[in-house]
């Protein structure tokens, strides 16, 4: 077997076996759609016994009807099928093959069990290796492989390893949303040869990854999981969110990937032991990636917060002093400067500073940011807007000003932004737009000012416990 | 002074003072927008010293030019002039004034200061009742007063009363989305006449409400409030989220309403004397509302989900026993009798039931879940689907069904529904009508597994202290 597992990711040729030719709305089309959008660049082939044209894609009949070796499967086909394709890959000497299909050992029935086992016996004789079965595979946007065509295009830093499909494809649409980029994204499944652990080990010295989170129902072996943790966690953070920490949730992971969960206790010694963030959803994994991407660290938690609601205002303050930030009071002489050009009614000159009345008045407003900023009492700033107050000025470039600033913007602190969403398409519109305006700028930006405050509370109790490690 | 207040909510003639009459975007144009949207039925007034029209209202130049006694003034005017306000209200017999502007005691500052005492004296002197200032009044949908024009015009059974008009505002948008309708909001501001425990009295005895929830930055007579909650919880819920819980929250509450906010220890022993909900968060506040008027009461806690993807189901199951759920494993005769018609690749027959890969076909899912309900073991259903999942029928209306069911479903357990919104416009477009359809059956739909797991507990923590109270 390979040390490396570089030649997962570089394959020069891709096969997908079992792609439907008469039905473009089923789920094995995005495979087939995710390579082509993202302009794979070896050769693409796909094969269905029904023969035939997928739009200007040529379909083969047959894997051996294809000239010349293949690198890399994906197996689309049922699995009574699956034992007969590997048999097949060996005469196209085929080095790795992702089984997306379904219906092997986490069904808990015997015949999936046993279609299983002869699926790894098969590969062992050929020295093939399998991701899978029962997953989506890889996304890799450095050498154009992607398992859905909505994925950005430009690779980033951070790697995804996860025991669900769903998890990634809900992970990678969220985070791409925050302008979070990835490196390397896998969907491995029930891991009947490739693993959990084998993942690991090969991102912690992967030069392309910077950051790797992990989806993890179960491990297989915990000894070599602990290995390839203490080696990956001295090279870059690691952050874990784990399924199955109840004992329903446990149930659950033995049905979806039969593999087995571990105690919540455990899991939570062995993340202090190495400084793994560990997170309890998918939305706390982005935002950490958010924090962690775009947040220059902040020195401490003593905060300033700058918005518009005195509502709002009351509420982010308890929020982030709940999680253990400080908002200092400001000293009455910066109080009193920035009196000198703020009306007091409607705006509260306090930490929140509550700037309501003056919200688009940006020059008054960039002048008390800037007086903020300077305070020697401050780490970082938040600026916020609730649902209710954004498309106020009737412009998202007046909102988007007033968050981030303009871009000739160089605030001495870090900034971090919280922009409440609308389940209201139209008024999404232009929040979105604001949002993105904000992403472009390389701004960190959250959904609400609890899921800041946590999010950028595990950066900073991660720095603590690994000084000097965040470099990012 | 009068016993009831209910003169405040059924004036016969409402004169706003001091709309602007020259810029249309202007935040004093909502508050004439909102009555005229909900038309109000009374005689409406715009006083401005300019005169003119606005729209087809005529403006007159003073108060004194409005023929007859006036019942209810909405004061917009700079606080130097709220003084002389009240005096020629007095002229015109008026019972009420609420005073939207800001710039008094608020402010810390002196001047702010005497004018609210100046206020009081005047107000005092003539009977006349003040809500205010620096607040934005009174929406009571059955006397068609709005301050905002967005409101829904069907009255409900929720009451509102708030010491911030931003979440008094947030709080009827978010909450009227999800298919909650009020009696009476009240937002109440500095609360220098009226206060937070006169509307918390009133709003014990007002038939036209049932559930009570408050945001209080502090009270200003500890004793009475406790009074008039211990009244207010025998008769109905009473739900609080307590802004300025933290010391940089509470210095915020001083700097917003001049309010000493109390400590937290002191307002959770109070909350759990009288039984009353106590929420974090807006957010929060709206999922107690949905959870209360929405779902019938399940006996308990043992929950049964359906749903669609493995890493979903792993995340939801978690997400409720970690909440004190309970997600008892399907016994192995209701197993076989789904296993019977469902195939197993891809689908997970366990408790979540992952129906990924036969979620639209109807007549399976229905009689699975038929199954389920029926079973003794399960209190209560919950219903869920992931933004990456929905619009993958292409069809809002499948993604309807495959949550709510048809109408004629007469599910056998209250049934709880959770989709997660997109902050992607053109996704949230669909995805928003399938939670209106939801909604419009007056099912609970909550956006995430881990607000609905924390309201519904909320509300069987209520309903435990309180044993038979719920009966909404």
């Amino acid at each position: 077997l390979n040390n490396s597992l570089d030649f997962l990711f570089h394959p020069r040729s891709i096969a997908l076996v079992g792609v439907t030719t008469t039905r473009p709305e089923h789920w094995t089309r995005s495979l087939l759609e995710g390579l082509l959008e993202l302009e794979f660049d070896g050769s693409l082939y796909v094969v269905n016994p029904r023969g035939g044209h997928i739009g200007s894609q040529m379909v083969h009949r047959t894997l051996q009807e294809i000239p010349g070796t293949i690198d890399y499967v994906i197996g689309l086909v049922p699995a009574s099928l699956a034992p007969e394709l590997v048999n097949e890959c060996a005469g196209k000497e085929v080095k790795a093959i992702h089984f997306c299909t379904a219906g092997f050992s986490e069904t808990g029935e015997t015949e999936g069990i046993r279609l299983e086992a002869q699926v790894v016996k098969a590969a062992r004789e050929n020295d093939i290796r399998i991701i899978g079965p029962n997953c989506i595979g890889i996304y890799c946007p450095k050498s154009h492989m992607s398992f859905a065509p909505i994925f950005p295009k430009e690779p980033g830093p951070v790697a995804f390893v996860s025991q669900s499909g769903g998890n990634s494809n809900s992970l990678v649409r969220e985070a791409a949303i925050r302008g979070v980029r990835f490196s390397k994204v896998l969907s491995i499944g029930n891991c009947c040869d490739l693993n959990e652990t084998d993942f690991l080990d090969y991102l912690a010295t992967d030069t392309d990854t910077r950051i790797i989170a992990m989806y993890i129902e179960g491990v297989q072996d915990g000894k070599k999981f602990r290995q390839a943790l203490a080696k990956a966690t001295k090279e870059k953070p690691v952050i874990i969110l784990k399924g199955g920490l109840t004992e329903g949730g446990a149930r659950t992971v033995a049905g979806h990937t039969s593999s087995l969960a571990g105690s919540r206790a455990a899991w939570q010694a062995l993340c202090r032991q190495y400084g793994v963030i560990l997170v309890d959803s998918i939305d706390e994994m982005v935002d950490v990636l958010v924090a962690l991407l775009f947040m220059p660290l902040p020195r401490g938690r003593n905060a300033a917060m700058i918005g518009a609601g005195g509502g709002a205002s009351v509420m982010i303050a308890d929020d982030f002093e709940r999680h253990g930030y400080r908002l200092p009071p400001f000293p009455a002489e910066l109080v009193k400067e920035i009196r000198e050009f703020t009306p007091p009614a409607g705006n509260i000159l306090l930490n929140p500073l509550d700037y309501s009345q003056t919200m688009f008045d940006f020059e008054r407003l960039e002048k008390a940011i800037e007086l903020v900023a300077d305070w020697e009492g401050v780490d970082f700033l938040v600026k916020y807007m609730r649902t209710s107050q954004s498309g106020k000025s009737g412009s998202p470039s007046d909102d988007s000003r007033f968050l981030a600033g303009n871009s000739s913007n160089n605030n001495t602190k870090p900034v971090v932004i919280v922009i409440e969403p609308s389940v209201i398409p139209e008024e999404e519109k232009s929040i979105f737009k604001v949002m993105q305006s904000c992403i472009s700028m390389k701004l960190p930006v959250f959904y609400s000012f609890g899921s800041a405050a946590r999010a950028i509370n595990l950066v900073l109790d991660y720095n603590e416990s690994h000084p000097g490690k965040l470099t990012i």
